[in-house]
């Protein structure tokens, strides 16, 4: 038996194990009322997930309501019902129409207090959030605290949230990433230059990866890796040798060397014949509207979200594993980290040949 | 224990079962040329899957040639050897480079004995294939005749085949229907109108399912299911009811009713007062430059192929089924049926409330 | 001096001698009240015009409303104030906010008495439409019957209006439909095929021409040159002497000698050892983001309709001639023919040799 | 008559003049052999312009010849013959085909003589550079010394060239910046942010412009006006009181008050309730394949650039004001500089009402 396929079935087991965990605690319950928010950085998706979980809503006779600017929102009591028709045409609509904020009042127990009476004074049983773990973490405080219970959905570019695949928006940050990586290649390859790509992903190389891979990229830069400038030079060189006259490395946001500028830099020095440019993508990947992938992932986790208050779920995200939905504790999401798959570590090599 | 996991059990045990079938006769050898071509209809990551092998074949020292025009090349010795050159700046493009070309010769027993002349002449092992079942069928004929092997990869944008969760060019070509529909709901809005919009699926709603929900489609018609046309006035009338002004419906090409412009002639008689239109997206859909999942995934089978051939497999199918590398027999590709995954399914009932 | 150079200069002098007409009766007013609708069929820049027309009426201190769906709403008194934050975000979106819709009413003299009534109540002084020339010849016989002058713009993706180089829509169109042959030339190139593919374009070939120079076809169809069958035959033979492959024939939806498919059909018959498919592009031309040319445009054109309206010009289009506005009277728009420029003509002999 | 109007006349009696002189010493010649070449950065449509320049040649049985990497191919004499076939399927591509690279060489008496060697050995008498100032100024020299006339095609994307209304490549920048900043507004709205974007344009603000116009900016900073930090500050300050919780203010490259970095380190301490991010969109604007505006200027300039060579002009510039084909001479090209229309600049203010 094949390695790749073990570590399928370790996958497949520990997920399984996720699960039963998650289940004891978890009965049918009779929800009337519940609130969606997004929190966080704005991901594309972050509407199609709220259009769902309406939607859901709508079909499962529960009222729901958005609550504005996330635990800000909350806190000020910027909460309004909404209906189908309210969701309708947003399903392709980059950002959140929801708004998103930081809160610094909601780490305080008197922002929560009154986060809570809030939700009270309208009747509001359970919560969505579509967010990351910093989301998460505050929904945990906030059940210990006052009950309320929350399921959310993973809505970060990074992909860096363990218990799904791909989170809500990273599919379509990959397709931007590349979709730039494609028009620098048009000039790296008529001057015979070397571009190097800063993509995000502060503590996570998934878009660097994927979007190395599918743009033909010579070199990945990744936290998960120990890249080290020594190999950049030698690639370059290499490459040198064998008449290649353009290469792209595409730098990960938070990789340890530094970003493309600081990579770059130390670079030029070792092969000063190279004509080398730097750019950074920026927020570019963040907008947009969502791919195909993204809204049907989306879609599956807001209904998720909502038939998992409806099942007693509490502090779980929902998200999905080989094509299926999966809750996973926002304990687990929190604490745990997700690896790059090795097969896209190896092809990076295989394909720079 | 939900229906939904235990479906993802069945999933398992499955290929589990299939890669234990196909393990038996396969035993590492030590291929030194090999040869690529595609065959069917184009789409979109043939040319990254191409560039893939050709990569990994000179990683690991193998030669590797390109057949022009699939089967109709073999038979003419229209056969060119490949480098890592040969294929540098073809990740992003649409169509293939090989060409493709549908064979009649090759059904015949002296077709297929001049490609094993040809084949023979330049000392050929193996075979990589990227097509779909008729491409397969023939590999599989062929290597009962005169013993040379092939590892197929799935290229074709339908997604119906057996053995992989995604085929290449499927992610582009839903998200080459969704723009168009987007397109298209931007006209049905302003002009409150019922759009019935054909899109590609012989056999297979595939694109038909993901297009519909990711282009907040009223209903999707599929050969999977058993749409009526009474479902079909149903809906519409009550959207009309609940004062919906424009509505989406998503055909597939092979559904059982017949196409969207058959449909619709239908449905017009019994909503009179309805300003319905048709659109057929045609070979747009085949086109244009892959997706970033399709690049991966093209490029992960590429890869594959030439490990299959190393692995002495035989005519099997490199696929990706939760997120592994899986290689499924020709027999099973050819005979089973991949269903839809019944959330999807759900999820258009949800969506449309 | 060149045959192409005095073109420009009866260009020049046309226009110049327009201006001058519509100049005697056009007097500064003080319109307090204005109006603006879309009407016909929806083009991309629809609403970056109406959103200009908004801000430039902000920015002169006078109230405007928007009325929906054309006509109808004028007849039904659908009229709705409009302030800056109304059309914000809409530069970019496709269709028309405003909506649009046929209406047979406004034809019958009880129709228009009806819209009278409802502007006057309003205390409205002049209209904006936004459309072709069926809706300005409505507005011409409206002002006739009751004093209320109105501005035009261009709104179709036909680019069939005489009186501007360009119509709101029609680059966007162009881009759609290119990118579609993009795609499309794919899948020809794959298979060595040749495609038939119909664009828009009723009673004018400005889609087929330019998207046909743009997308590399062989021959484009129009209805401004008699294209014979047989010169297509002749074209596609000739191309197979000298081993071209595939080919790509554009066909205005207006063409003489029937649209895409009967053509393909006759030609057929005559080169049967061709492999050809046709394809009819559709709905999604008249969709999608509008471009940046058109949201330029449309800019300028919302900003020039309330600043003629303003200047006391009545019954007259805004377009854009050589980059600057000009106001041409409807009876010229309505009944003088736009001509495609020969040298786009004789491009598309030159660029398939 | 109105003041744009006659700006009109002002810029017909300008061209019409330029052209007047441009005629005296150009008469029709019966070149033979001539060569083609691109300089200076690279933009989308080069590849269009180098097809139809090829395709024209052929057309009127000329020779022509592709230099590699311009000066520096002409001096080492990377010089190929083209045909139809050698240019077929680039109409659609980025970059250029025929590649670019500066040459310190080009600058010397030895490398001119050189170059001068190269091309009479292989008989060129005439030359079409596609490029900027640098490159025609480098013409001129060459001339004056050795006699070859060349004839230019405007191949900047920063549009700032004196004898044509769009340069090639300067519309899909524009597309692409605006792309880009509808991403980016994605975010600014979900997060009541103010982004400050810089885009490429060194000497000029055409794409500034433009793509803040298309983009809905609230302010847009270009060289060609005086703006100042304090009118920015103003302008936020003034949008915090309607309300507006989100803007974009498009900044030139070039800017007199400096990039987008040091415009917002600027204006942070003035408004430092704002959450203000920065980003540099950079090297994507070159890239990517053309617009459908684009790929009919190249085409329509590359088949000029042909026939200028062919009607004995020498040293000029082929460039399309409105809408009609003009050679300015290089002298002309290289000393005035074109303005932006004011029409833009006072639409800026009028659409941020």
């Amino acid at each position: 038996m094949s390695k790749v396929w073990d570590m399928a079935g370790y996958w497949f087991s520990l997920h399984h194990l996720l699960q039963e965990i998650s289940e004891p605690d978890s009965e049918p319950n009779n929800m009337k009322k519940i609130a969606i928010f997004t929190s966080g950085g704005d991901s594309p998706g972050m509407n199609a997930c709220v259009r769902a979980a309406v939607r859901a809503a709508v079909y499962y006779n529960i009222e729901i309501y958005g609550i504005r600017r996330g635990y800000t929102g909350m806190i000020k009591g910027d909460i309004v019902m909404l209906d189908s028709k309210a969701v309708s045409n947003t399903v392709q609509r980059g950002g959140t129409i929801l708004k998103s904020a930081r809160s610094e009042e909601f780490r305080t127990p008197e922002g929560r207090k009154k986060a809570y009476e809030q939700l009270t004074a309208l009747g509001i049983e359970g919560l969505i959030a579509i967010g990351g773990n910093g989301t998460f973490t505050g929904s945990d405080i906030f059940y210990n605290e006052y009950g309320i219970p929350t399921v959310g959905a993973p809505g970060t570019i990074d992909n860096d949230l363990y218990g799904t695949d791909y989170t809500i928006g990273f599919d379509t940050a990959v397709n931007t990433a590349l979709d730039a990586i494609d028009k620098i290649r048009d000039t790296a390859d008529s001057h015979d230059r070397i571009f190097f790509i800063e993509v995000m992903g502060r503590d996570s190389g998934y878009i660097a990866i994927q979007s190395g891979i599918g743009g033909g990229a010579e070199l990945v830069m990744v936290p998960e890796t120990n890249s080290s400038i020594e190999e950049v030079i030698e690639t370059l060189k290499g490459g040198w040798n064998r008449l290649k006259t353009s290469s792209i490395i595409v730098v990960a946001e938070g990789e340890d060397e530094g970003g493309a500028i600081a990579v770059s830099n130390r670079v030029k020095k070792h092969v000063p014949y190279a004509d080398i440019r730097v750019t950074t993508l920026g927020h570019i990947q963040r907008g947009g509207s969502p791919s195909a992938y993204d809204r049907i992932l989306s879609s599956r986790l807001g209904v998720a979200a909502v038939e998992g208050l409806m099942q007693g779920r509490k502090n779980v995200m929902a998200g999905i594993i080989n094509n299926e939905v999966v809750y996973t504790p926002f304990k687990e999401t929190i604490t745990l980290k997700k690896p790059i798959h090795p097969d896209l570590i190896r092809l990076v090599n295989i394909l720079s040949v």
